[in-house]
């Protein structure tokens, strides 16, 4: 009986032990929650690059919400929606005499704003056969429906 | 006996009238209370206007985040931290030959990203005694310490 008690204190004991043990590492988890976050919008932004420079506007695209609400700001001009913003790189990129160039995005700064908002700071520069543009870009992300999207886009050249 | 229990059943009734007539009151006020936050973001960025047209710098600057962690993107430059932010306006606007001119926010749209994150779209004039300057800015706002405080200004000239 006496073994029994002991037995009994033991498993209790071990318990105890496992629940605070598990603390750190539910912590962890929550974290690695939050990172995962990150690291799918930089995966949208990694896919808009891909596509650029494979010439796929609609590809490029795809990392923007495709609502009549997108907002893309740039130049001092705004362009409302989707569609109207796809038309917009159309003609600057793909019309006559024009070149995409080879995107890059450097120093991304990701920061949540709430499990389904966050903002992007980050410079683009294109490397063009001519020039090489560059400049700063606000990028405001919303979780639509399980993806996250570019809801307003604010770029500006240097 | 019977009238009591008419009694008791016309209060039920009555309870039961009451708390279903109390929904649409209690959506509104939840719809108040959304909007209250829009109208305090509005209000910092009205006292910012009032600042500036008052040459008041410090009172401007009360609508950002007072941290190092502040950032302002403006003309394809970086500005980092509350401190560097003030010094940039003051050696723009406040040094010898500048004029702070009179600032105006239009088109002001604020869309809440959580309870305590949000995001500002608007434009912006300068009347000079010369030229009027203008464009587009994109704020991002979080409430730190119960205050509303712009956390990065991404700022374009048209």
């Amino acid at each position: 009986m006496a073994r029994s008690k002991q037995t009994e204190c033991i498993v209790a004991l071990g318990l105890i032990v496992l629940l605070i043990a598990s603390f750190p590492a539910m912590a962890k988890q929550r974290k690695l929650g939050e990172s995962l976050e990150v690291r799918k919008i930089k995966a949208v932004l990694d896919h808009q690059v891909e596509a650029w420079n494979h010439h796929d506007l609609e590809g490029f695209m795809s990392g923007y919400w495709n609502s009549e609400s997108l907002t893309f700001y740039s130049g001092g001009i705004t362009a409302a929606g989707w569609k109207t913003t796809l038309d917009r790189y159309r003609s600057r990129y793909q019309g006559a005499g024009n070149e995409m160039g080879q995107l890059q995005f450097t120093d991304l700064q990701v920061e949540m704003l709430s499990p389904t908002s966050a903002f992007v700071r980050g410079h683009w520069h294109l490397k063009m056969s001519a020039s090489e543009p560059g400049g700063l870009f606000t990028l405001v992300f919303r979780k639509i429906e399980g993806q996250w999207k570019i809801v307003h886009d604010h770029t500006s050249t240097s």
